[in-house]
């Protein structure tokens, strides 16, 4: 097919109407061609490195149902309905870890599965943190954990890391603060 | 909540069957709190870090409704029911850039949205690449594009790589080409 030709959304259906995302089918022209997409549609997330004056990062180890297990990723959380984004990351942050940081800096933004799902996640290094309090929903289970970046670097690469945002936002921010990968 | 607590999945009710993933709603309990939680069922995807033996990584650029816009991504696509991993990679490998590799070596697995969707990526870096023919979908629209991995550390910089899997695939076969971010 060529990229060239006109790409239009003709309408969609809504499936399901959910409290994380919603899912509707696309029905799409394409030059002459005519198919549907299943489409997620999710309002973002943020995601925050926080680095400690002693150079660790804060984590969180976290059960995740999709994966069945306990996940150690960097704090992250869903964008709300017309909520700021560098506000939903300072929220999440004191929720999930309990403090506040002095310096908020964007790293990157990315899609996480562009085939299907329009979550787009929005990724921040967060420096000259102050300890408050950790304020989580009663259905959140998660624990704190701080390491290094060399340690990072090595559970990234030996697979104790298996989560993509997490693996993205510490390289990415290593690179920020020259502790390279 | 005590991370020790026992975790149970009491049972979950399907929503909707697709062709790239399913809908369900999971019943949990957990200690004395019982909770539901939305899950996209995903069979899960295999990306490849082609690189060729002048040192460029092949990627794709492609459009994506989601994104509602072409993005620049690694090969990637969904691995079939019953699919041998490393099977599914060589398959989108040779139908998305139309090349097969006789080295063929796991770099990494991650989940990428694990609060609510089952997908993992299982990641390969390919080398040894011969040219044979590329082999779409209809409805697939994509190009393919060549670039040095200094000029993708670049582009991961600067914003024009938006994709999580791009990223952590560029990132992981760099270090392992020992071409570091």
């Amino acid at each position: 097919m060529e990229e060239t030709e006109e790409i239009e959304v003709l309408g969609s259906e809504p499936i399901y109407k959910g409290k994380i995302f919603d899912l509707s089918i696309y029905d799409i022209r394409h030059g002459e061609l005519e198919y549907k997409r299943e489409i997620i549609e999710h309002n973002g997330s943020v995601v925050i490195v926080p680095v400690f004056d002693d150079g660790t990062v804060g984590m969180v180890r976290q059960y995740r149902y999709a994966a069945g297990k306990f996940l150690l990723e960097i704090p992250a959380g869903t964008i709300e309905k017309d909520e700021n984004i560098e506000l939903a990351a300072r929220r999440e942050l004191e929720e999930e870890l309990g403090v506040t940081a002095s310096s908020f800096t964007k790293l990157t933004e990315f899609y996480v599965s562009p085939g299907f799902l329009t979550e787009k996640m929005y990724v921040y290094l967060a420096t000259g943190l102050i300890e408050t309090a950790q304020n989580l929903d009663e259905d959140e289970i998660l624990s704190i954990e701080r390491y290094s970046f060399p340690k990072l670097f090595e559970m990234i690469r030996n697979g104790e890391i298996e989560d993509a945002k997490t693996m993205c936002g510490i390289m990415l921010a290593g690179a920020r603060l020259e502790v390279r990968f």
